[in-house]
């Protein structure tokens, strides 16, 4: 059984679904609302790595770093690791510029995850949900790209037009922290 | 004066350009084909200073590091310390059609430079360069985003259609080093 987790991030939306599923799986957690540095890296398991070692050595054992990116067929991965940048530059809209006249909207949703325990032992874990960019922006709900993917396995809504709890079910960071789940034996 | 300058980068571009200056000034440098971990972070200074770092612990003093990246104005600063991903998954089109019917086509190439000093001093210079972004690609020298960059100074032409020494010139990554220089009493 674990600890009470450290979730290390300055995103609410991030908080609010990884410690929706803890918490209701019986696992205790507190929001460390810090910055962790992240490098640049086409791998976002090597990015969590990073921050997480930062995180063990400000916050000591049991914080967990997630970083997730939305990575798109036609555009060779793009806006992949860099989703939060690329979000807060062209934004929605320019992603759907992007894909204008592109048959092609394949995307998926990637999520990495590393929890470090007692000693500093690393554990990452990724998840990822694959699904189609919309046409357009709907829903309120989620954060950053979410209002443009549909995910494959829905209703054809996108993730912003899910509750927190829908978005769950699936999602590339839910899927990641299962394995963290199953590694704490409460799945 | 300088000892031999080791210039820290994988793009024989930039080695090229960096190269030509410093040698042209007397100054001799060798080429330290490596990696250096980079952050993600919206400030290239912020990025040098880090890789410059690690340049130092593995290569020893008078290690240099530059980093570049193009901020076009009407995308917020996108693709800025991006830049390098931004090229290689949507490239020069994907730049150009989130222009698409945009008349705001003014952006900033701007690098920022650190030099490592005995001791592990670090030292940071910046240059940039303002201009347009142009219709369609042209020309093939360069690197990057030159063939889509018009530099406000020049005479209409992209970076990828001048010679080395004509970008030399007034590129922002000569403007860094001519900060360097200044620091060397070579200019």
């Amino acid at each position: 059984m674990a600890s009470v987790v450290k979730v290390v991030t300055t995103n609410p939306g991030k908080w609010a679904e990884l410690s929706a599923m803890l918490s209701s799986r019986g696992i205790q957690c507190v929001w460390i609302r810090g910055e962790t540095r992240e490098i640049q890296s086409d791998d976002l398991a090597e990015i969590v790595k990073v921050s997480a070692h930062e995180a063990y050595d400000r916050w000591g054992e049991n914080v967990l770093v997630e970083d997730s990116g939305l990575f798109v067929q036609a555009l060779g991965g793009f806006p992949g690791p860099y989703s939060s940048y690329v979000y807060r530059t062209i934004g929605l809209r320019g992603l759907l510029k992007l894909l204008e006249g592109v048959s092609d909207r394949v995307a998926l949703f990637r999520s990495a995850l590393c929890y470090v325990e007692a000693g500093g032992k690393q554990l990452i874990f990724t998840g990822e949900v694959r699904g189609i960019i919309a046409l357009g922006a709907r829903g309120t709900g989620g954060f950053g790209f979410d209002p443009i993917f549909i995910p494959e396995e829905g209703d054809g809504r996108t993730f912003a037009e899910m509750t927190l709890s829908e978005k769950n079910l699936y999602s590339h960071r839910a899927r990641a922290l299962q394995g963290l789940l199953r590694h704490f034996g409460v799945t």
